[in-house]
């Protein structure tokens, strides 16, 4: 529905792979006068893949902290939420970018909600979630028939009964022991879809988190 | 790892939209000599999404059955297994195409398993699951920090505690009547990406289930 109002695209970036942006997400991407990416520390790899698919793209980074401390929080997402308020005025059509998809646990919606969505059209566009790509490269179905599977972060919760599949953004080590524990077939992939990109079978408690981890287990 | 033998690809078609193909899904439909798809009843929509990326495609139906009867599945799957091994001899790239993700309750693995798969490369490419792109027509997010997502299909367990999201694919209105009276904000998202596309509300038990209806439930 075109109103004339300023529009606001949520576009999920995938995993990392430029190849693994949709067509439309791409188009979106070209088309819009400025993108929006976020910053996690000194790095944003949403604009690595937003500039691959687009080396002309005009990028405006905004810092999404890596803390859940509250205050910190709303300070940084209310700063972004108004540069963006800003840009669809000026500009009249944004693009915010993510990694993954623009419904799974995307900081989207955190500016989101800062900003006055009646003045706006908003159109969301999917990506592909890490967790799908750790499932190809590791080359086995997460789930066939009557299989259950739960997308989670950090820890997965005490009870797993039922659970076909788990897969875990953003794990801790607890996280991952209680996998283990509960016999699941697990697997760590990391820099997916970026260079020196890896996938680990995970055996004992040896298990490091790190930024853009995740976890795939699976029942034996 | 280019060993030479003959590469099968399980693609991820996405949804239905064209659109909402990665690059590499496309790429790979664009350069192998024939596509295998299934065929449900008397159609295909693999084989509409095939070629509206690729008029030019060969593409070989298979009948996937929709039947749970264990023989007839036997029957079917090990007759496309046979073509596809056929295939791959003689063309030595064949793409798989299923709608959605091949990891997810594709029929594609009914397939590999019934083919010698030491003789072959296999690659799988993700596609967008349908029920990110309902998450995207509802306009909400799936999950926010941490929020659990559970996947299933036919009916969810009895107990959802715990559970903020649940996206129920080939749903009955068992499970839907489930889902409601669990409390959740229940949306019947039918033929996704396709002409005729809705997205509706389930509020009553006058859900209807139909081929190609993805449930998205969220916790109000």
């Amino acid at each position: 529905m075109n109103t004339g109002a300023p529009t606001l695209y949520g576009v999920g970036l995938g995993p990392g792979d430029p190849d693994l942006l949709t067509r439309k997400a791409i188009r979106i991407i070209k088309k819009v006068p400025v993108a929006m990416v976020p910053f996690v520390g000194a790095e944003s790899r949403a604009a690595r893949v937003v500039r691959a698919v687009d080396p002309e793209a005009t990028v405006v980074g905004y810092h999404a902290p890596m803390t859940r401390d509250p205050e910190e929080r709303d300070r940084a997402y209310s700063k972004a939420a108004e540069t963006l308020a800003e840009l669809l005025e000026r500009f009249h059509e944004v693009a915010v970018c993510n990694l993954g998809d623009p419904t799974l646990y995307a900081t989207f919606w955190h500016i989101v909600e800062r900003i006055p969505l009646e003045d706006f059209e908003i159109e969301l566009v999917p990506g592909i979630p890490a967790g799908l790509l750790c499932a190809a490269r590791i080359g086995r179905p997460l789930a066939m028939e009557s299989d259950k599977v739960l997308i989670c972060t950090r820890e997965p919760p005490e009870d797993l009964e039922g659970m076909d599949t788990v897969i875990l953004y953003k794990p801790t080590r607890r996280g991952v022991e209680r996998l283990l524990r509960e016999g699941f077939e697990v697997y760590a992939c990391r820099e997916l879809g970026f260079e020196g990109e890896r996938v680990e079978r995970v055996n004992g408690a040896e298990f490091e988190p790190s930024y853009l981890c995740t976890i795939v287990a699976l029942r034996p």
